[in-house]
């Protein structure tokens, strides 16, 4: 596999049409009958929604907290997803860490070598020296989370730097971090607060963009497909515009206990979930 | 054990005169000679420092990163860890994570459950609604970031908001909320940045501090037992003020590779080392 992680994306949004990424969370409470609510089942289930998912998704990102849920034997599940995920469908690691910069090289080994991930999630609170040694090397991207999904999100967020919000100053800086322009570095931006995912989007054309917030969370799609995308530079001429949108509850409870039909059979259910949001979520031309 | 997480740190800090923390984190490159490169080698000198030095610590702290850097074997370490703490002695996971609401739920499992976290740190940006489901349980705490010890901290967390930093800032709101005054939240404040370390303290002065950067970092001892400890509200009581100072590289180094006698033995380089970091933290009347 040749190229960076946002041309190995693009090749990908191309050949299925969508910029969906399939969020792979599941959750003992969420987990169709019959699975056991203990780490085995989770694996079963996740290894079951990937496998009916996968043809209609440019991605797959599993949120480490719900493996490390259950110790050591969960993270080794992540593993294992790792290996069954094919190396043309890009593996992102939602992780949301970021550490001083010592600790950070051991944690660039333990996400992009020890778990495989082909992009990362970070934070940006102890600023980009802490950040640069896990994107040393030239596969190596990481979303650094700017604007995110939760209600909350605004206590910090939102505050007025300058005649901006932290979010903006935050997406303005690392549009200018060295990671930047070698498309080493995208953003986190959600899907529930539409205008500010406009406003961001406006200050930093060229950097992609990973979307959560759609689905369960309530986000706006149109809004997404208008200004996820890259507009400017080398991403902005990729196919998807270096987009990708997240969808997890959105998908994986269509096999659910919440399902509407429960005795319908779970891989059914997940592919034609997935093959909707996929419809929803176009590659634009 | 009764007591909530303070109070727990408090008995430990009084019974041992220090508030000094061990930061557990085994690099391979500087292991002592005769210990495996990998994950074998890491949990043995994990062993070998946690038994060495925990007559002369309050606490103990691994860094996760250091351990998730050999995968799910690598967590398995820390599960191992855990199990050979004493119950009396706090361990403090070094997470820096922090995620959306229905996600936290699931990591305050893997941390508090499944990896028996005493406390953790956490880091602000997404919100206290995003923490929120961390911390609920009387047993829970957690420090949240706030000034940290790297070289690079300061671009986001030295950027103006209003008339203060925002690391300021973010200590000023964890102060006002509601986790706070069930001492159930702290801040990490680092010790290579005394004048902000002071400031911070004026403005929280009820506040656990959770400080690191001294030793390898180059921190400043004086500075972290004049502005460490809180001198307000039932915090400030305690033996220790609710302090813990952690030393990593500074500890660990002493029997390592880059050490100045690397044929003494391991153990009693480590116990000496602890021992003198104790004597120079001492719990203040």
């Amino acid at each position: 596999m040749t190229g960076g992680y946002l041309e190995r994306l693009a090749v990908r949004s191309a050949s299925t049409g969508t910029v969906l990424c399939l969020g792979l969370d599941p959750e003992p409470a969420g987990l169709p009958r019959g699975f056991a609510h203990d780490v085995t089942g989770i694996e079963a289930f996740a290894m079951l929604a990937l496998d009916a998912c996968l043809p209609s998704v440019a991605a797959v990102k599993p949120n480490l907290a719900f493996y490390e849920a259950f110790g050591s034997r969960g993270l080794a599940v992540v593993e294992r997803i790792r290996a069954r995920v094919p190396r043309d469908v890009p593996l992102i690691l939602d992780a949301k860490r970021a550490d001083i910069g010592s600790t950070s090289a051991r944690l660039a080994v333990a996400l992009f070598d020890a778990l495989g991930a082909d992009a990362v999630t970070l934070n940006p609170y102890l600023g980009r020296e802490a950040i640069a040694p896990l994107l040393e090397g030239p596969d190596r991207y990481a979303y650094v989370l700017c604007r995110t999904s939760n209600p909350g999100a605004d206590e910090l967020q939102g505050l007025r730097v300058g005649d901006e919000t932290l979010a903006t100053r935050v997406a303005r800086r690392v549009a200018a971090w060295p990671e930047a322009s070698t498309e080493g570095v995208g953003l986190v931006v959600g899907a529930t607060a539409p205008a500010e995912l406009e406003a961001i989007r406006a200050v930093v054309p060229g950097l992609g963009f990973l979307v959560p917030g759609l689905g369960a969370q309530g986000g706006d799609a149109d809004a997404v497909l208008r200004a996820g995308p890259a507009s400017e530079g080398s991403v902005g001429e990729r196919p998807g515009g270096g987009l990708v949108v997240n969808v997890g509850r959105g998908i994986l409870g269509a096999a659910g206990n919440g399902s509407r039909d429960p005795s319908r059979d779970p891989a059914e259910a997940l592919a034609e979930a997935a093959q909707g949001w996929a419809a929803r979520l176009p590659v634009l031309a």
